[in-house]
């Protein structure tokens, strides 16, 4: 089997830090469905890394966190705004839809994954009638499917065109550690109008959780029923919460996506292939004809072709050095 | 705080051969989506326990798992029957009417959290109609809600009736261990006709975990999709997987659960309120007046009432023999 | 075949009012999907009828307008009261969870269909909690299945405990014109505090066509878009007008109604078994055993058997004098 | 107001054949739920029309013939393959999407609205994953959005394709009365593999009611609930039935269909603007700018801009000699 150090940030293992406060938390009876003091732990430290308060909840992927966020957005005949190459617009297997009922996702253009003002403008826009699904909220990434990371300011912009139309805001950050270790403020978010705000635990070296942030404190009341009858309220909650505790209480999250970054960076000097992409955080993309893709595999590395025709190689908390400088020469040989 | 011990099985921490398992899968870079060897060991493993050829799905909560289950096997404008006092019927905040968008789930009466056969051969001779959810499915619980155990021959006397007008079958087995544990042969679920079982991982000792076993073949193509929309198909499938291998590989499934029925015997003994039902597995279930339920809570000790009435203390594979002593005590002296 | 004259007030056909409006709107080219002055003309005359500003709309069927009405009010976790025999909760096929993606009806009890204070009462002080789906609206039913009429401040009364606690209000006025007639001031519901009220056209004497009257403006925006996505934005919209027109232009809604009461109250006087229900609008209830009504359905009549065990007959605009004597000799005769 | 005669063919009122025998159904008590003798005597003939054994059933819009078709055909998870300027995949404000619970409309290209063989091959041909959703159902549309006819040997061509990967088939006929009366032959339906036909009646020149044809008997069980939880199964069904007998007692419905083709063939004869479809049936598609079409409108005539940028004109049965020849002397003037 190839080697699947850089076919997604979600192939590695957890980082030692989630694994111990798993462990840790594997001690004495504690109240189910997130009533335990592990659960209380973890969502006053991810108050504490956005200087935010709000109502924190954890589940168990990313898709559940997107698509529930945008199912508490918007009605059933009504859109979000979204990257055309966004998660939930392309890779879900329609879960927005399935959970917001029928709900449509409307792609919208921009570079390396960041959504052009010109086009959201242009979508906003259009005129309403009982024949369109009109769009009720917008969803921004960040970092972006293709390693792009928004400024603050940047984000400001995008959001003030969709609130003065009324939108609501869905941030999808499964890469917001990427994000803030290449220099996004998190503190800034709850500036930013953002009602709904989703931290990918997964990709950021945890076991399998997600953390739901709602900044928007109209949309806490019966949150936790609305997680439940989504088939996300698992009574043992404090194994989802643990991985935030211990990735938060020593800046092992943002400390193990510099590293990614880092790695990523390190990547881009050692490829041969001509860049598609500006790697701003932990993946790398690149110009790749699909023989040489092979080849690649067939040297011992796994890749994937990405939606706009790059080989796309992301970097985690657990590339090492020595990996990326051999996938460097695997590369140099082909 | 009062003491979670016996509020209910999922109050206790996970089993040391799911976290040894847990710990040992967290190592080098897979595949993700479940396309992992730790997946692939431990769909063999419950594929062995059962011996049944069939495939096997992890998710993470007994909800998911069970709403998915008869979302499967029903239209929105069909029916499941049910006990009344079924988890899917009382418990899941409607996740079997959203994930199976409006079906209806049909209570039925019964001693104990079994159905009454009666009942059931009643409900299933309704006449049908385009005003009426007609039943497409019937979810049968081992162990029950009350702790009873179903005998193989129950079951299949229930089945009976439900397949001869045409219903698929769904086993909750969210207390299967236990079940199995009390002498239900697992190995006998693969005659009895079941199209879909779940398998509690979280009440047996495990991190968040169920599985899913689809053991009608017609059920199996596309399952992957359908979990990946209801959001159960996280990236790093492999946490879901290894409890289940800590599990089964040594019989720790089992002989945990055998040690939680014990503790229910041994606390039923020493119980001075009158039992309400027969202790067949791990709950035991009291006549209690509330101020005496109070005065429990008072000495330490949570507790729950129960949809009958009953109180419940539910015993776990984490109970120990000290513990039902000393609750023993503080029942005699309330 | 029996004669189906008191079998439903559905079994009618169209009063000559109703139909003379259907084929005054056939003629010319109009603008599609409701933007046709017969539409705009219908809805001007409805809000006359209650003396109130709202957005109206036609739909095609009672089961289509109050589970659209149910769905805008409540989230899939949530949950609607209604008396345990409104058509709502029982006769839908689950279209209200349909619609409403997994919400539910919690059954209260009531004598005739009026919601018991009481019931409503503890159903509003249950405490919430994510295992349960909590009420967010409550609808109530003029005329009642069993035909009785609520008085403006009876409603009132149910009204402003379902407001103290935040809820919504629905009002399934399927039967609103028989509870006019019985003496409801229909412009007493704009200061009820109804967010949505359905009046039905069919039992009233149309063809098929119902209203959905949107009293709360925050719910009117994109109400097109909804209707549209339901199915129920035909391109025809003023066939679903103009029967409103025709009844409502020279009061033949009222005048059909109290024809219908008092068909009603002639039959009551007529009628051998004893009566279950008061007679208070269009439908007389007795207790009639099975081989009494069989034997009933031998002599030619067709009646139902009602959720109560009650026998059902209901009267219509189209139930003549003879008819209703000719009924009555008949059950003396049985 | 323009005028509305080329608008569409739904701004045209109801054919005298279709209101007379409205008229006529409105007469004495009958049951109620489509159980009566115009119900029945209207699904004869269009089984008759097909010379099929199906199962007949009336809705009261497209967007629901359509949406219920597809809902039937394709779990949530799974997709449609439609033409993308289909009024299924554009035009329905997700009706299909609400309905399916999700599902997935795939757009495919082709010319004036007929799907392009080698498009559909791809389609079909693309590798299933849990993170897609795979097609369930293929849905054609005939006459197309731009009055292309499929003639019986396309759609086999196309359907075959189809059938090898195991979809279903979904035959949208909003204006199948155009194209049979352009040659395509009803009786051949039959033979074609579709599973569920919907048979426009609005367009075709009725009151609000299209026909659902259940051609696989397989789909058939339980579809009245199916109905009645989508809200479509009004009560005085006899009015939804009644049109079609109108139109397909004398032959009304083709003969008007014969008639819009011919308009529509007459405009063609009379446009000064260059067409950009072939008209095969009763539509008129032509290059016209926006300058031009906004003069149009000052001059008295209603127009449309469609999907490919094209200017539509829709004949129907109720339009006039006059009113082409007027509207090809005001399109000379502009």
């Amino acid at each position: 089997m190839a080697r699947y150090d850089f076919m997604s940030d979600n192939t590695a293992p957890a980082a030692p830090e989630a694994m111990a406060a798993l462990v840790a938390a594997n001690s004495g009876f504690v109240p189910s469905y997130g009533e335990d003091p592990v659960t209380a732990r973890a969502a006053d430290l991810v108050r504490g890394l956005l200087d935010a308060d709000a109502e924190v909840r954890f589940v168990t992927s990313g898709t559940a966190a997107n698509a529930i966020c945008v199912a508490a957005l918007c009605r059933p005949f009504e859109s979000v705004l979204a990257h055309a190459h966004a998660h939930l617009a392309i890779d879900e297997t329609g879960a927005p839809n399935f959970f917001g009922h029928g709900l449509k996702i409307i792609p919208l253009p921009g570079v390396s994954g960041r959504i052009d003002g010109a086009a959201l403008s242009d979508a906003l826009g259009q005129g309403e009638n009982a024949h369109v699904q009109s769009p009720a909220a917008l969803s921004l990434t960040n970092a972006t499917e293709y390693g792009a990371v928004y400024s603050v300011e940047a984000l400001e912009a995008l959001i003030a065109l969709a609130k003065a139309k009324g939108l609501s805001m869905h941030l999808d950050g499964a890469r917001l550690a990427n994000a803030a270790a290449a220099g996004f403020d998190l503190k800034a978010i709850k500036g930013l109008g953002v009602d709904l705000l989703a931290i990918g635990g997964t990709k950021a070296g945890m076991t399998p959780t997600e953390a739901i942030v709602v900044l928007n404190p109209a949309l806490s009341p019966r949150f936790g029923a609305r997680l439940k009858q989504s088939g996300q309220l698992p009574s043992k909650g404090r194994f989802h919460a643990a991985p935030f505790v211990g990735m938060l209480e020593d800046g092992a999250l943002l400390r193990h996506a510099a590293h990614a970054n880092a790695m990523a960076a390190r990547l881009a000097e050692r490829m041969p292939f001509p860049l598609t992409h500006a790697v701003e955080s932990n993946g790398v993309f690149v110009d790749m004809d699909e023989p040489a893709r092979l080849r690649l595999h067939d040297a011992g590395w796994a890749s994937s072709r990405f939606l706009d025709g790059s080989v796309r190689f992301m970097c985690s908390w657990a590339t090492t050095v020595e990996a990326v400088d051999e996938l460097g020469e695997a590369l140099k040989a082909i």
